[in-house]
């Protein structure tokens, strides 16, 4: 798999099982997952694996035939957002669902510009890599792209207004600059959490003033929820509903299956009907029964354990032992997220400057002390504290407990 | 899903079971399965789903931890290619695997040209879109892509050599013509079999004389082993090993996971190394110990049941027949095909036109007699007998009676 292949860690943990929010490495030891989002509902749960299976069994076929599971499934999801999105084109992973929802968007606006935030990343085909600021790629990015950043009121020292207002000038300058280069605009792409940008705290109304911007220059919005979605955020089922405003696309991944590949398209009728009308779009694997099985049993696990409320509840006791523990630490500035999104910054004391290697340190500290976490942000100096949401009151204690003794040894 | 989600046949067919080549239709009808290859060691096959649900039960991962699962695979699935191959990097379908290929070429040659054949399709993504030459996107072709015609003997009047001289000319015009338009050539991406452009029978050394070309003028050869891989072409696990050439990309989809969405890309240590050391690639699902099961038991199950000797007898008998069909009606042309991916070509008895409503009316008298095939070629008017590959001698006297059948009907 070569030498390159990303791995965690100063010395990569090798994994044997995992149930719930733990994991066992191969020498038997036992971890808390406060990090992993794909296992949604927890780490190959039962009810899931069973789901699969049991179809597995019986069909597991294209969608060139009929088959009610997957027809089940779009019902059941579109239950969850807003008028008029309304149509599901499903995919095997959030790469292949951003790439649809602009394939949409650039042939309806008649656009090519892209609006993304300035560090962040949706996703790993050519086109993805062309308006990734996030992380390391050797493609350029493209002519066509502009990148915003994100205001984040914990490091302003001015007021709302003043920040909402530079902010959304250079908005104003981004499209304009598309606009005059030709490209024009068909579409920003964004995180509702903003998390790979550090979970800024925004200043009110942002979200909405931008994607008015957005349409008034022809662009459509699309809401990428391969982070924030499936109930992380706690107070709703979506990120982009933590907003005032409807997005032309939400696009899905990563909890969307409990680890099953899967993501998809959520769009309005006329999007979908028209692309379909000017392309055959076909995806081999997207939509079989199994991975629709997947689907359908990662939505029932939500309900019947109530995860959302969970991760609202969680998150909520989470962020505030993360506040206490920022009070006791000068080189802690603030705790951030929203429901089982968290992060936690670190600075140095005394220039206020981010201190990536503090976070760092605290990353193996709590591998050595059994719990799983990472890093994010654009120097990456914040924790990135992002369990299954069945991560439960007794497992904030035992995260915080070891958080707070590998602070004191640090 | 949208009223334009592509469907088989003039009315649809609703599927509710599977196992080995047999369907079942929601009203309890059992189909012969002459045309599925993602299902390739046969629906449901027990070992595949149970190999899955066994692995899911105990670990599904993404790859920055380590699991012995992957590498096991890795290690198995790199013993059927020839050597610089080496490396596998996986993906969750074709089209990011042929994406991950393309990032990788246009690295490392620092060319953007693409050639590609006259009427392919690799995949849905925004790239692959701009190099589609046989299926309706709205998207033009590429300025940067250039599409080769394939030579048939079956088509020409002119003798082996005449073809292939004309054959190549075109390649050295479009190299030249991509060469003189400042794009190069990052990459040639190809089919073996030909399959979409209908199952050429090609002049003998054509392939090998145009990936000569190809590396002459600094570009990369990527196979595209999404419908010939896997032994389906009988006498060798891959399409590629058909000619006297190893490619810098194998790229694989449709049947390595049985149904199970999962892709990658077979390539040197070299090209990986450096793609690896400029970029940071990750594919948050794929390569997951749940994905690697599945593709290490369709390789245990290939060699378990002798599936490659399979598809090679049973193919050549099923060709056998086919040709003698051929002999009986005017009004088919040639049987074409390797191993068990297999055309049945249908002209105007006349004119000697492609008559592409016989073949729908083949495809759908088929159905009506419980026969599942398709239709494949530039002019849709060949029949495309593509089945999973325990397809037997028995399975072939079914299939080839009711063909004989319906063309008696016609």
């Amino acid at each position: 798999m070569g030498s390159h292949s990303p791995l965690f860690y100063d010395s990569p943990l090798a994994v044997q099982s995992a149930a719930g929010v733990w994991l066992t490495s191969m020498d038997g030891v036992t971890y808390l997952d406060g990090y992993n989002n794909v296992p949604h509902v927890g780490h190959c749960h039962p009810y899931v694996v069973e789901a699969v299976h049991e179809q597995a069994r019986q069909l597991n076929i294209h969608t060139r035939y009929l088959n009610d599971r997957v027809l089940d499934y779009a019902e059941q999801l579109l239950t969850t957002v807003d008028q008029p999105l309304a149509r599901l084109a499903l995919t095997n992973s959030g790469s292949e669902a951003n790439e649809l929802a602009l394939r949409i968007a650039r042939q309806h606006t008649g656009h090519t510009g892209v609006l993304v935030t300035d560090f962040s990343y949706h996703g790993n085909t050519t086109s993805l890599a062309e308006l990734t600021t996030g992380l390391p790629v050797r493609e350029p990015l493209g002519a066509h792209v502009r990148a915003l950043t994100i205001p984040d009121m914990d490091h302003e020292s001015e007021g709302e207004e003043a920040v909402l207002a530079r902010s959304l000038a250079l908005v104003d300058t981004a499209i304009a600059s598309l606009q005059q280069a030709g490209h024009g605009v068909s579409a920003l792409l964004f995180y509702p959490l903003f998390s790979t940008e550090g979970l800024p705290r925004l200043p009110k109304g942002y979200v909405t003033m931008v994607v008015d911007r957005v349409r008034s220059a022809g662009g459509l919005v699309i809401a990428d929820e391969v982070q924030a979605g499936f109930g992380r955020v706690g107070t709703s089922m979506w990120g982009h509903q933590l907003f005032d405003m409807v997005p032309d696309f939400v696009t899905l991944g990563r909890p969307m299956g409990n680890g099953h590949p899967l993501g998809g398209v959520i769009t309005t009728t006329n999007l979908l009907d028209e692309f379909g009308s000017n392309n055959l779009y076909f995806n081999t694997f997207a939509g079989n029964p199994v991975s629709a099985a997947a689907g359908l049993a990662v939505l029932k696990v939500m309900n019947a354990e109530q995860l959302l409320d969970n991760a609202d509840t969680t998150g909520g006791l989470l962020r505030g032992k993360l506040t206490e523990l920022a009070g006791r630490y000068d080189f802690i500035s603030a705790a951030k997220g929203q429901g089982l999104f968290t992060g936690l910054e670190f600075v140095d004391p005394t220039t206020g400057a981010p201190a990536p290697a503090i976070a760092k340190q605290v990353v193996e500290g709590m591998l050595a002390r059994k719990v799983l976490i990472s890093r994010i942000g654009r120097n990456d100096n914040m924790l990135k504290i992002r369990p299954p949401i069945p991560f439960n009151r007794q497992h904030v204690e035992i995260l915080t407990d070891r958080l707070a003794d590998c602070l004191t040894h640090l």
